[in-house]
């Protein structure tokens, strides 16, 4: 089997390469081959039986997605993207990338006659828009309140009208917010979430900007590494042409959070949180999606954490090898 | 005022062409100059008295849209579309018009700096897809059966992301299906609903393809073009950034459709209508949308019939001056 991921580089893809370099195969079918790309050169996972293949470039350019499906990769996961805050803030690059990079994909895929593989793109929770109802069903229409949620709302319906041409099998996955994320503290308005979590358990301080009843959606990323293998070979008869699925989540506040920390790793480290109410990052935070009834990818399949205890404890035994630094 | 219309020899644009010919101001605000755009030459409404430009051409071409928007016009109406049928059956002609098409009309109106006129989309049903809740509401997803209607989806979503990035002031408004549609039988699989109310009034046959419980969602072409006016003339600040509505409309099955034919035209009329059955049709038909709580578009004000004897009657009053043909 030959795997093509675009955005390799990125955390998800990178954790998504460490799983299929221990697995050796996906869905029961040994991999041979490995085709990544990315914006950076995306690095061989440890201990790889596989062939790989690094690309580095610009997916939106003339032939760059034709010379990506060089062999006929069995299975295309499309992770790349440009990230909220900068599709915000460079409107062209957010389309060239996010809608006629996956739009290049998708053509340069119905360029090869007879060629029908499995297409994994990864969507996002950014297609909803406020106001919201307590828990965003799997009818909820996609009103996106960012350039990036609406790129996204539209790859997603180019994946399906692709699915129902049969151009190819596509599943669209909305992520979400992946937590904890490994890694340094990083900008993202999204970054305390995980922050709060991981700089305590290596006995460093975190900022809180935000209240304690702030709720959010979380998964970890070994859930989310899960979603792509499950997505990348599930039987896709059975979702017809709704392609688009909310992935299955966790909702939980700030608070739980922070008790789920507790219970882990103890007082200490729940004193190196430091609440430092950001205005901005409040008001941020406040039009974003809390919760979801993702019942349609969990009778599909699709399985997340249960307690935030449990992401915390994904956190320690994959990232920190099981040893608290607090 | 200055109006563009694109799409304006189609059978909505003439009629909200006669009717500006008519009002001689949109909104209250007089009418100096439309710009007319279509494949074929839009014709000069008979009694306008303002300039009248018909610019015929493909707006998916380089540089199209600019053209159009010399002048800089106040209020813009994209109407123009590659249909359900054709679109389904040219890939790359639908997706050519309905989505680059749109995206370039767009993208003109951005490259004008300080230039922020109304923009009047019209979107369809068909950007929703079966299986349906028993009326669809205001926040049912999207998920369509056709490109046409992955195409308007699309369309809705850009117009909504380019409204809310202060480009324009996006209005989109989704068509019930127009019925009575004036002029000779067509052959879209729609066609019936109307047929089986115009040909009977002017003593013709018409052949019924479907059962007498077959629901459909209709608005006469009278109500279609006060929604045009309404939408290029509204507040939009009320709409937020959820910019596009499903229009008000009215459910009838086919027996409620032949017994306001009856009311208004009486039962020699009835007895043109010939059921001949279609599987074809029955098949098309069962996938589309029957019904629909249209409560937010009514809350701003967009107006409807009541019953179908209402629409039967401005068929009647528009279409034939008054007087049955049967």
């Amino acid at each position: 089997m030959h795997i093509l991921i675009l955005g390799a580089a990125g955390m998800v893809g990178r954790k998504f390469l460490e799983r299929l370099a221990r697995d050796g195969h996906l869905g029961g079918k040994a991999v041979a081959k490995v085709t990544a790309h990315d914006v950076v050169a995306p690095a061989k996972p440890a201990g790889a039986a596989f062939a790989f293949e690094a690309h580095t470039g610009d997916i939106a350019q003339a032939g760059a997605a034709a010379a990506l499906l060089t062999g006929a990769p069995d299975v295309i996961l499309h992770l790349a993207a440009i990230v909220s805050g900068e599709a915000e803030a460079d409107f062209d690059k957010g389309y060239r990338i996010n809608l006629d990079g996956t739009r290049l994909l998708f053509e340069a895929i119905r360029a090869m006659p007879g060629y029908h593989p499995r297409v994994v793109f990864t969507s996002s929770i950014a297609v909803f828009g406020a106001p919201f109802p307590e828990a965003i069903g799997d009818e909820f229409f996609t009103t996106p309140l960012t350039s990036y949620g609406t790129q996204k709302a539209i790859g997603e319906l180019l994946l399906a009208d692709y699915s129902r041409r049969g151009i190819f099998d596509g599943v669209g996955i909305r992520l979400p917010t992946i937590c904890v994320r490994p890694g340094a503290p990083n900008k993202a308005a999204s970054g305390f979430f995980s922050n709060i979590i991981r700089e305590p358990m290596s006995g460093k301080e975190a900022v809180l900007p935000v209240s304690d009843e702030v709720m959010h959606w979380h998964a970890s990323p070994r859930s989310a590494v899960g979603f792509l293998v499950h997505a990348a070979t599930m039987d896709t008869g059975p979702l017809g042409w709704r392609r688009n699925l909310t992935m299955p989540g966790l909702a939980a506040t700030v608070g739980e959070q922070i008790e789920a920390l507790r219970k882990v790793a103890g007082e200490k480290a729940v004193k190196l949180i430091r609440r430092e109410p950001d205005e901005t990052i409040i008001r941020i935070v406040a039009g974003w999606p809390r919760n979801f009834s993702a019942k349609r990818a969990e009778s599909f399949g699709f399985k997340a954490e249960k307690s935030f205890e449990e992401i915390v404890r994904v956190h320690l035994e994959d990232e920190l090898g099981g040893k608290l630094g607090v």
